[in-house]
C-alpha cells in the first residue's frame, strides 16, 4: 500500500510501504476513504514530538470501510463505513472507565496513537487497535467529508472547549483564536445555549467564517481587544474564555477576559510555559481547564451532524487526492493565505 | 467601644473609637464575644492590601450576640447568638443568587468587606450589613471556640480546596502546606470520602497536627517531595492537589503531583505572577481552581460540627483577651515559633 | 383600585377594592401593566385549592411599573419595569439559599403566594414582599408580551421539564401535553441541544404549535401512541419523557416511553395517586422528578427572550383588558375550543 | 464440576455438570474460591423469575482465581485473584460507554446475565465473558471475605442508595429496610459525609447491627415511624429516603419521609404496582430514583475497604462449604430466624 511516510525532522514521503495488516484479535484493518491533517502534524514535522520517529507513518483522523476484523471483534463487519477517532482506547483501564481514555494506560499512557506510537491514517490502510472499544459506525445520514472532521478537530473544540469551559444556555463566551478548532467550538457552541459568542482572531477570513458558523461578534485581535470584549460585557467579562491558539500571549488575553467565577478552558498546545498574574487571578474565582481530546463526545457529534444542526462539512475548505499529499501540508500549513480551514484528502 | 484600629503599614492600635451603630434598615450590630486573626490582616500590617486605610478597624470573623436590629431585619433578634462570616452578601444581585457571594456586586464587588472595605470584627461591637442573608444562627450544640472557625478558615479550607478540588471517595489529595488553612482542608476532608490525604510541610509541628487532624501520609517539604509523593501514588500522582500557601514554587509543587485528569486547587493569596509549564501540563487534562471563599458552606460545617464529626475546636491553640491584642497579633504572626494554630480572642 | 376578587368555588368578580400599599420596609407597590391567566387559577375557581378564601385578589403572573418603594428595598426605584414572578423568595431560608425558593420556609412553606396566601396580580396595583430577591428588571429588548410569559409558564417548562429531567445535546425528547406549559418546555428545550422533539396531544391546533415552537415530531394521543413513539426511537424510548398535562394515565405515558436510564420529568399538577408500575419500573434505570417551578432561570431565559433565541410573544394567543376579564377566563378555560394558548391582558 | 443447578420452582441441586470453559477469545475461565447467595436468587427458586429455566447454575456473585484466559483478553493472566461482580459488560455499547452497564445492549440488553441468561457463580467454575472489561483484580489487602460483597450488595446499595439519591456532607438519610443492602448503604454512606442516617426496621437484631455499622438513629416500623422520623428531623423529613425492601407500603414509607426538595432512593425489587400520592408530591420537589446496579464503584469500594474505612467482612455473619448449599440457602432464607445477613460459601 501507500503511506505518508516520516523521515525525521521536515522530511515525508507518500510512498510504498507493507500493508497495514492484523496483529491482535481486537484489531480490525480499515480502508482509508477520507482523511485530513491537523495542526500536530505540523508540529511533528517541525520535529517538535520526540515520539515520532523516522518510518512513522502520519496522521490520526480517517474515515473509510473495515476490510479485516480480528477473531475478538464483536462490534464491527467487513464492509462497514466507520469513523477512525483520533483516540484509542482499552475500554478497561482507569482511565478509559471514567471516559478519559485520552490518557488511557493500556495503549500507551495517552489515548493519541495514531501517527505517534503506531501507523497512522494518512495512508491506503490502517490497523486499528482495540476496535469494538474505539471506531464508531457513521449513520447514512453523514457524509465522508462531514465525518472526517468528527475525528478530531469538531470533539476538541467541542470537549476541551464548551465542554470542559461548562458552557450554559444564556452564557457570553469568548474565542481566542478562529482557526480550526477555535471554529469547531464555535460550531458547537450553540448546543450548549450560549446566548453571544465573541470571536477574536488576527484574520478577517477566519472572522468572517467565525460569523458564518455561529459567532454574535467578531473583535480584531490586537492592543484594544480586551478592552473591546469588556465593554461589550458590563465591564465584567465574559462567562468562558476559550483559548485556541497555544501561545502565552493568547491564554493570558482569554484570562484577562473571564470575568469573576467564570471559565478558561484551554484547547490550544502549548510549547512554553506561560506566566500566569496569579497575584490578580486567585481572589476571581476562575478555573483553568486543559486536556488532550478524548472523542467520547463522538456519539452525541454524530447525532448533532445526521439532525442538520452541526454543518461539519464546512470545515473543509479545500480537496486533495492521496497523491496530492505535499500539497494538501502546503495549504494546511499556510492556510491563513489560502483562506483555508481543514483539507479533505481522497484515495482518487 | 474599643476597638484594634489600623493606621498605616505596620502601625495598629487597640483604642476607643465611636461605638458601631444601625446605619441602614438592613443591618445588625453584633456584640463581639469572640474574634480571631486571619493571615490577611497580617497581610493588610504589611502594607499589601491598598484599600485599607487609616482609621479602619481590622478582622472578618467572629462570634457574637446581636444587640440591635435594623427595621427590615426579619431573621434575627436581639439576643441571638451568631456567627459573622468573612463574607457579606446581598442575596439580590447575580453572584449572590448563583451562591458565589464573593463577588457579591453590591457590598464592593467582592464579598470581603469587613476590615476592608468597611469597619470589621475586632472590636467590641461590629456592625453587620445585609444581617438577613449574612448572619447564621450557631446551634447550642456548637461553642464559640468551635463557630469562630466557621468565619473563614474552615470555608475556605472546604470550598476553595476540598470542594473546588472535587474531592471524591476514595480519592488521593495532597495539601501543600499545613498551616490553618491546609488543614482546615484536611479536616473536612474526610466529609467526601478521601482515602488518603498526603500533607506536605517544612515544619514538623504542622505535619504532627495534619496526622491529628486526619492526614494519613505526612512529607516533609524540599527537593524530594514530588517524588516522595508520586511513589507513592503508583507514579501517577494525586487526583487533588491542593496549595495552601501562595507561593510560586508551592503552586508549582502542586502541579507537579497532580495525576493526568486531577485537579489542582489554589487557596493561598499570591503576590506575583506563577509560571506555569504549559507546555507540559496543557495534555495532562488538568484543571486549576481558585478563588475566595464564598461561606455558603456554613451550615454544612455548622451540622458537622455539631454532629461532632469536625473538631474545630483543635484549631484554637492559643487564647487572649481584646486588651492583650498586640500579642495575640505577634503569636500568630510567629505561629511556627509558637507552636500555634490560630488564635482565639475574647473580651475578657 | 380595581382588581378580580375571588368569591368562593365559580364566584369571581372584577371590581373596587382599597389600593394596594406597602406594609414592609422590604415591600415594593407595582402597577400592573400585563398580566394572564394560569391553570392554577382554574383550579383555584374550582374549588380545589382549599388555602385561598373568599376576598383574595386572584393571579400570580405580572409585568409592571413599580409606584411605590419601601425603605430596605435598594434593587428597585420607582418607574422601574419589572417582572412579578410566581414564586416569591426571602432570599435568606434554607431553601431560597439552595436556590429552591418554591419551598421558600419563610414566605409560607411555599413560594407561590400570590393570589394563594396573599393578594394577586390580576389588580390594577399589586404588593410584592421581598421585592429586593424576588422582582426581575425587565430589559429594553424584552417587550411586556414577551415578559409576561416568564412569571410561570416559560421557567415551568423550561426547570420542572428541561432542566429537571436533565436534557443535554443528542437527546430525544417527548413531551406528553403540548399545552401552554408543554410548549413552553418545547420553546427552551434547544436550549440544551435537544435533537429530537416528539410533541404527543389528542388536539391538532396544539400540535401545530409544537412544531412551530420547535417539535420536530408531532403524534396524536391514543392506544398506539407509546408503539408509534418506540418505533421512532429504535424500540427503546425517549432518554427524557416530559409529563405537561397532570392525570395518571398522561403520566404512565411518560413512564412508557422512557428508555432504561432515562428521566421521566412530571410538570402537571396532579389531583389523585398514579399507579406506579414499579414491577417494570425498578429495574429500567429511570428517575422520575416533579415539583413547583422556582423561578431561577429567569435571568437566563430573559437573556435568550432578549438575544431572539426564545419567541417567548407567541404564547400569547389571545389580547383581552382588564375589564374583559371574564371573556379571557372564559376563553382560557375552553383555550382549545377558541384556539388558544396564553391569554394577556391589559389596562386598557 | 460440581455446581447449583435450578430445576424449575422450589427445586435446585449441588450437581456433577460439565466444567465451564471457554467459549469466546474474550472470557475467561474462573475457580471460585467464594460465593454468597442473593435475595434474587431467592426470587428465582420461588419462580418469579421467567428468564432462568431449567438447568441453569444459580449465582451472579463470586470471588476466585483465573484458571484459563482466552485469546483476546489481556488484562488478565492464569492465576489472578479476581472479583467477578453481578453485571458483565461488553464496554462498548451504549450503555457501558456511559457508564450504565446495567442496560449493556450486547450481553442481554441487562447486565446481570450470570444465573440468570447464562451459567453463574455458585459452582467449581465459572465462565466469564467480557472478562477484560467486566473483572477486578482483587487487591492484596482485601480479603475474600470482605471482596465477596463487593460483587452486589455493597455496590446495590452505595450506587442505587448513596449516589442515586445524592447523599452529601450535612445530610439527613433515612434507610427504610435493614436488610443486607440497607446495611450496605449504611455502611457506606459516610463516604458522602451524611450526617445523621435513620434506619428503619421491625427487626431488633437488624436495627442492631445498623448502629454498628454507622446509623445513628434506629426507629422500630410501624404505624408511627413516620411521625417519628419527622420529629427527628424539624418536622420536615429526611434529605434522602432510601427504600431497601421493595413493597408498596416500604416506598410509600419512603416518600412519607422526605423533605421538599429531596430524593426517594428506591433499591427494592417490586413485585406490584405501587400508588403513588402524586396529588401530594407533585408540588414537592422531590426525585425518585430505581434502578440495577451498574457496579462500576466497585473501584472505589476497593479502595476503601482496602484502606480499611469500609468493614465489608461483617455482612457475612455465617459461613458454609459448597456442599452445605442447601443449609446456607436455608439459613439465608430465614435470615431474621437465624440473626443472619449474608452467607460467605467456600469450597471446603
Amino acid at each position: 500500500m501507500k503511506a505518508l511516510v516520516y523521515h525525521g525532522p521536515g522530511q515525508k514521503a507518500w510512498e510504498e510501504v507493507p500493508d497495514a495488516r492484523l496483529q491482535e484479535p481486537t484489531d480490525v484493518v480499515v480502508r482509508v476513504d477520507t482523511t485530513t491533517i491537523c495542526g500536530t502534524d505540523l508540529h511533528i514535522l517541525g520535529g517538535d514530538v520526540a515520539a515520532v520517529t523516522d518510518g512513522r507513518i502520519l496522521g490520526h483522523e480517517a474515515v473509510g470501510t473495515v476490510t479485516e476484523v480480528g477473531d475478538a471483534v464483536r462490534g464491527f463487519s467487513v464492509g462497514d463505513r466507520v469513523l477512525v477517532p483520533a483516540v484509542t482506547k482499552c475500554g478497561r483501564c482507569e482511565y478509559c472507565q471514567r471516559g478519559m481514555p485520552s490518557h488511557c494506560q493500556t495503549v500507551g499512557g495517552i489515548g493519541w496513537i495514531f501517527g505517534h506510537l503506531i501507523d497512522g491514517t494518512q495512508a491506503e490502510l490502517v490497523r486499528v487497535p482495540y476496535a469494538d472499544t474505539s471506531l464508531y459506525l457513521v449513520p447514512d445520514a453523514v457524509t465522508d467529508d462531514q465525518a472526517i472532521f468528527l475525528a478530531d478537530s469538531l470533539p476538541t473544540g467541542y470537549e476541551v472547549g464548551v465542554l470542559a469551559g461548562g458552557v450554559r444556555p444564556g452564557h457570553t463566551v469568548a474565542v481566542v483564536g478562529a482557526g480550526a478548532v477555535g471554529l469547531s467550538a464555535i460550531l458547537t457552541m450553540g448546543l450548549w445555549g450560549a446566548s453571544r459568542v465573541i470571536a477574536i482572531d488576527s484574520n478577517k477570513f477566519r472572522l468572517e467564517k467565525a460569523i458564518e458558523f455561529g459567532a454574535t461578534d467578531a473583535v480584531e485581535a490586537g492592543p484594544n481587544a480586551v478592552a473591546d470584549v469588556l465593554s461589550r460585557t458590563d465591564g465584567l467579562g465574559v462567562d468562558v474564555a476559550i483559548e485556541a491558539v497555544g501561545y502565552p500571549e493568547t491564554l493570558l488575553t482569554a484570562a484577562a477576559l473571564v470575568r469573576p467565577g467564570g471559565t478558561i478552558a484551554n484547547i490550544g498546545v502549548h510549547g512554553r510555559p506561560v506566566e500566569l498574574p496569579m497575584q490578580d487571578l486567585w481572589i476571581q474565582n476562575v478555573t483553568l481547564t486543559m486536556g488532550l481530546v478524548d472523542t467520547v463526545s463522538i456519539p452525541t457529534l454524530l447525532t448533532m451532524v445526521a439532525s442538520g444542526r452541526i454543518p461539519a462539512e464546512k470545515l473543509g475548505t479545500h480537496h486533495f487526492t492521496f497523491d496530492q499529499m505535499d500539497q494538501a501540508y502546503d495549504t494546511f500549513a499556510h492556510a491563513a493565505d489560502h483562506l483555508a480551514l481543514k483539507t479533505v484528502i481522497t484515495p482518487a
